[in-house]
């Protein structure tokens, strides 16, 4: 316990969209199960932001979001050594987000790069919704209740955390000199005015800024090339089956230039080169350009290691997850007792919270 | 219990501006403490309402909120008889609020009435913010999480109430039939189609519509003639000391017209007069008429039954307040009760609420 609260925290969060493929595992998981080792870290099952997009139709977020706690488990987030826990298990998210809200101009909101961008390339959604506008804000209230230190993010994420530290800095301008528990706890302006005048007019840093923890997240392609995303249908599954890897590997696109087995091709504008760089070893790498540029080895031959090494790295999450999937009680108390922990956490930042605003 | 079970609820709020003025007093409190015969009444003070004007300058929210509970109290609140909590006491507002902007159109919160013109009022106080912009969206979730029948507002109130009802429609158009139990518990693809398919579409009224309960609230004039309002100064305090109030009553405005004492007035041109229509009986009223129309009474003997009239009303309550004044522990108490049974109800809804949206 004592080694726990000397680590520097750490939190982060992912939204429930059901079974993750390779590409959101190299995003974000991978870097986690990793982040665990070094650090205090909190992770998230974002299903109020889930929301955000789908109101209209959150499907069984609930179902998804055990789908998302399965693959965190598989992954191999360690509930001994991290908190996993379910946003809207934690009612202080809304809280503080709702508090949040009173002291945040409009423009902040509006002016978030991924506003304008996500607006239109969902348009069919009628996201001119109020939740919408505000999801950075609530994005805020998840960081900040944690007091973490870091919060890991790829580079699209950045001006998100930037938003946050820009309403910590407000929340601690606004709040941070102005009310002592003894100001808050005056029943007089008698009182009021005692504990005002004794009071220490340092600001104090109620909710630190938290950094960004910038993480790897290699473009993965898919197979059709493009980038790796559900809508494209292009996924290969985290945890799918390696008989299935092998097969959809198979009909994966590579070098146009290589037509004919005989044709020399670069890996290096092949999209299974490209995934030979993320899941390869450097040994398979260099047999992998030798033989492709000398025309020396296969198309076939040489997504038959792609499938080897990323089999590697993802058949034993999948043994991992069905171990759990074999026990849902287990998952059911792994949530709980995360969202236990993760509620005593954020009370107690709450608790400040209502006190500095003087509530 | 079960009495109380078969009653129809009635829920409002009000935010801790300080100590009341009689006008405050005459537009909800005393319309509230009538209405506790009848209904099963939860009365809130709005703490966290009071931030979406007052962010900057919260000054002591948390000794305004016990001000306005002993205001409560001594006007005739009666904590067996009604819930009396402070809103930031049950975090289930904020979590209903976050919920609900989910789903809510920018445009339903830009087009309530209120919105431009207090912005325009309080230009000073830059309220181009996300919170005050939600602030109806905060006051729908305040109503919608206590399923009451009617909410009590005056005339000016309407528009949110409209708001509300429409926020409610919305819910259980998007969620009324999307979700069963079972449908949440659904571990499986294979569960979730079985669910569905035994489920009852019928659209389920989750968050029933309520009803306005439109209250008197007379438009008490102050001392000036203007509108009684703190902001013009011109205030009798709710629990002010009968000599205070006659003193103040002495420095009136009259009906114009009447210059010299043996001038004829007329009371329904008269502050004081419209003060009488509301304090006074008829027995007085009749005096009140006959004897400024005749100039057979002076103002000033006028000012003193109107004195006597309004502190026939604040007297009793004056000395509520100081019985609970003298006792902050028992204040305490019923706050204390009165959250936790708020907080129960609320907590119930909430269930409902999560699982109807599948959370
Ligand atoms: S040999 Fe490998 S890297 Fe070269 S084109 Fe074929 S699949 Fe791509
Ligand atoms: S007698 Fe009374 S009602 Fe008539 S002008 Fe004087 S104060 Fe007003």
């Amino acid at each position: 316990m004592t080694e726990q609260l000397s680590k520097r925290r750490v939190l982060s969060g992912m939204r429930p969209t059901g079974r993750l493929h390779l590409g959101n595992y190299m995003g974000a998981l991978y870097n986690w199960v990793r982040l665990q080792e070094q650090y205090d870290c909190y992770f998230f099952i974002a299903d109020i932001h889930a929301l955000t997009t789908d109101y209209a139709n959150p499907g069984n977020v609930g179902a998804k979001s055990r789908e998302v706690a399965l693959d965190f488990l598989g992954a191999g987030l360690d509930p001994e050594r991290c908190t996993i826990f379910k946003q809207s298990d934690v009612p202080q998210h809304s809280e503080l987000n709702t508090l949040f809200g009173m002291f945040t101009p409009l423009g902040w909101l509006e002016r978030v790069p991924t506003y304008k961008d996500q607006q239109e390339q969902l348009r069919e959604k009628d996201l001119a919704t109020f939740g919408f506008l505000g999801y950075p804000l609530l994005q805020s209230a998840d960081i900040l209740l944690y007091k973490p230190d870091f919060v890991p993010v790829g580079q699209d994420q950045v001006s998100h955390v930037e938003l946050t530290r820009e309403v910590a800095r407000r929340f601690n301008q606004l709040y941070g000199s102005a009310v002592t528990p003894e100001i808050a706890a005056a029943e007089s302006d008698k009182e009021l005015m005692k504990a005002e005048i004794s009071e220490n007019v340092l600001e104090r840093q109620i909710l630190p800024e938290p950094k960004v923890l910038l993480t790897p997240s290699p473009k993965l392609p898919g197979l059709d090339g493009r980038k790796m995303s559900k809508s494209y249908g292009n996924t290969l599954g985290l945890t799918e089956p390696a008989e299935d890897v092998r097969k959809k590997l198979k009909g994966m696109v590579t070098d146009p230039a290589r037509v004919r087995r005989t044709d020399p091709g670069n890996p290096d504008v092949c999209p299974v080169g490209d995934l030979h760089k993320v899941f390869s070893t450097p040994e398979t790498m260099a047999k992998v350009y030798e033989g492709c540029r000398s025309a020396s080895i296969g198309c076939i031959e040489c997504k038959g290691w792609a499938a080897d090494s990323i089999l590697r790295e993802i058949e034993p999450i999948r043994e991992r997850r069905a171990h759990f999937e074999a026990q849902p009680q287990l998952v059911t108390e792994i949530l709980a007792a995360g969202a236990q922990k993760a509620r005593s956490f954020a009370e107690s930042t709450m608790v400040e919270v209502r006190s500095a605003i003087g509530l």
